[in-house]
């Protein structure tokens, strides 16, 4: 693994793909341009080549190895749209030409109780994710979207509409799917009282969505100057969380809220928020445990629950729910070279919502 | 509010009912015999001849002032069975010699959204408990079944069926309904593997229950030597937390918990024994709030969730599922002479699994 910023040669066999990307070299480093290589695509591989790739706030974490799994040099990117302009002899799916798109995971085990059941994120023996992680079949590490290509099974790719504009669907591949799949299982729809908290890549798409699916959207902020944003995405209220009169009209007023905060935040503030028997979802990570207050759960039936995307089926069916109402991200196009100032901005929070590298800058 | 142990003159008109029963006449007292007055019975009203009372460990809190909304003079008891000796002429439901059940409800709004939903116990304008509470009708204070005779709106008055023992009836009234909604509304089933964390009161109901429904029952305790009582009340298999094999066998294997541990405990622990999208419902109230890494949750799709007694017609159902299954709770039966060495010996759980007080010997 290297420790300086120069590409290290890569020690697996010739017979592989010729590629180039951005990478990260070491925890410490920006990302800079790297070649490498990937493997052959195998029969039931599709070769893909890459149009845009999203950049997600995990992008970020990983390259800072902020989980401690980090494996360096690492190409990030799980936001994937681009065209097939290969494919393996037993590949059924796609051909030359589609525009395809590639997520958070790249392989499972296939064989668990969760892989059998379309809940390849929750794959039992491990899911293979996009970047730093070791392929399945003793084929390296893999390499995110960052990249001019990928090879990717088929049954780990997604077909895109061609009717949606295909930078905007970037960011649907993991901001899109991580909102849509907690919606859709807790059956949000009309007549539902949805909240959104947080109103970055994640929470733009779930008021987008919620609002699609029929709910009353609130977007819940501490920021006030966000409620143009808001209504403009469709949300129809917006509650400035630091007005004691706005937050004492939604005590008890939710079915749902859709947690996108990844900070640390007072959990039992937003589940005072629920009605008897809501539900709060957090998609978010914050670093400390969440302080839950047994009794804010048991005398109103309340549930705080988790969501991590979505399996490949339910990807599919959320990118088919998009081409049907035409539900795309809100995004800001940029040259692959400004990949490291863009990281920047987003730690700011300087992005209206998501960040998409435009992959012919390359 | 008397401060003493004599028996205050209740200052209520001379047309109520004289009662009699036990009562806590202060934060720190035992429970005395104490003479009070009910409320005469209303045209839609009961008069119940009190038979058997259950002890919660509620009663023992409210008698403490624990939860600070105690009102003095106190009589506990929300666990009733007995028979109707009188009704209003506006009584439909029940006739003279019915024996019934009054639990932890004994009156709500009935308008609230949720008192429509046959949510009795989340009215959202404040159910009437069935003691320490403000009657509905500027009737006084509600006193509970530490006593010889209760009067009680028909609506939240019980059938019980005649083929069951009624002072193994009582407890169901609260301990039953408690654990019996959770597992009805997560629709636990066979093909389910439920773990029962605790093995009190509430507990022991949870396992007959979860059994009764076709699930596969682990009790999860720190005390080895209740394994042999676990599997005699239907339980399959018994989990001793502290060793860390038998630990290590159960990590992801619950679909379902219900935990009934009202003591401070790490929720973390056993929300790892979770399978993907399974649920903990807490049923217990311990002082401190749950510390609940973010990350269990989002990584497993699991949730924790509250759940607070019953509605009424759940009620009913649930003892009607009982007389079906011939379900009943496990019991000691006490004078009420007794009661206060009752209360110390819950407090050293020294109980299985719950004390009943037959009136008789009031």
């Amino acid at each position: 693994m290297s420790q300086t910023k120069e590409s290290p040669v890569e020690d697996l066999t010739s017979t592989r793909l010729p590629s180039k990307g951005y990478a990260a070299m070491a925890t410490s480093g920006n990302l800079v341009p790297w070649n490498f290589t990937r493997r052959n695509p195998r029969p039931h591989d599709v070769l893909v080549d890459i149009k845009y790739c999203g950049i997600c706030h995990t992008d970020i974490h990983f390259v800072r190895n902020d989980f401690g799994m980090s494996v360096y040099p690492l190409v990030p990117g799980h936001e994937i749209v681009g065209v097939v302009t290969a494919v393996g002899d037993a590949v059924i799916k796609f051909k030359t030409g589609d525009t395809v798109g590639i997520g958070c995971l790249v392989d499972s085990c296939r064989e668990c109780d969760n892989c059998k059941q379309d809940l390849e994120q929750y794959c039992l023996n491990g899911a293979t994710y996009t970047y730093s992680i070791p392929e399945r079949h003793g084929d390296g590490i893999t390499y995110g979207g960052y990249s001019n290509q990928i090879v990717c099974d088929e049954d780990f790719v997604l077909k895109v509409d061609g009717s949606l504009p295909q930078e905007k669907v970037a960011p649907l591949l993991c901001a899109g799917i991580t909102t849509y799949s907690p919606l859709r299982n807790w059956d949000i729809g009309a007549g539902h009282k949805v909240a959104i908290l947080g109103l970055g890549g994640l929470g733009h798409m779930g008021v987008k969505f919620a609002a699609a699916m029929g709910a009353e959207v609130t977007v819940l902020s501490t920021s006030p100057e966000k409620e143009a944003d808001a209504m403009e995405l469709g949300a129809h209220k917006f509650v400035f969380t630091k007005d004691e009169e706005q937050v004492k009209n939604v005590q008890g007023y939710f079915d749902f809220i859709l947690d996108t905060v990844a900070a640390e935040h007072d959990y039992n503030f937003y589940l005072s928020m629920l009605k008897t028997k809501g539900t709060m979802v957090c998609v978010g990570l914050p670093n400390t445990p969440a302080q839950v207050p047994v009794a804010s759960l048991v005398f109103f039936g309340r549930s705080l629950a988790g969501s991590l995307i979505g399996g490949i089926a339910e990807t599919q069916k959320m990118l088919d729910f998009c081409a049907a109402n035409n539900i795309t991200a809100d995004i800001e196009l940029i040259n692959i070279k400004d990949v490291n100032e863009a990281f920047e901005r987003i730690e700011q929070k300087d992005v209206k919502y998501r960040f998409v590298i435009d992959m012919a800058t390359l």
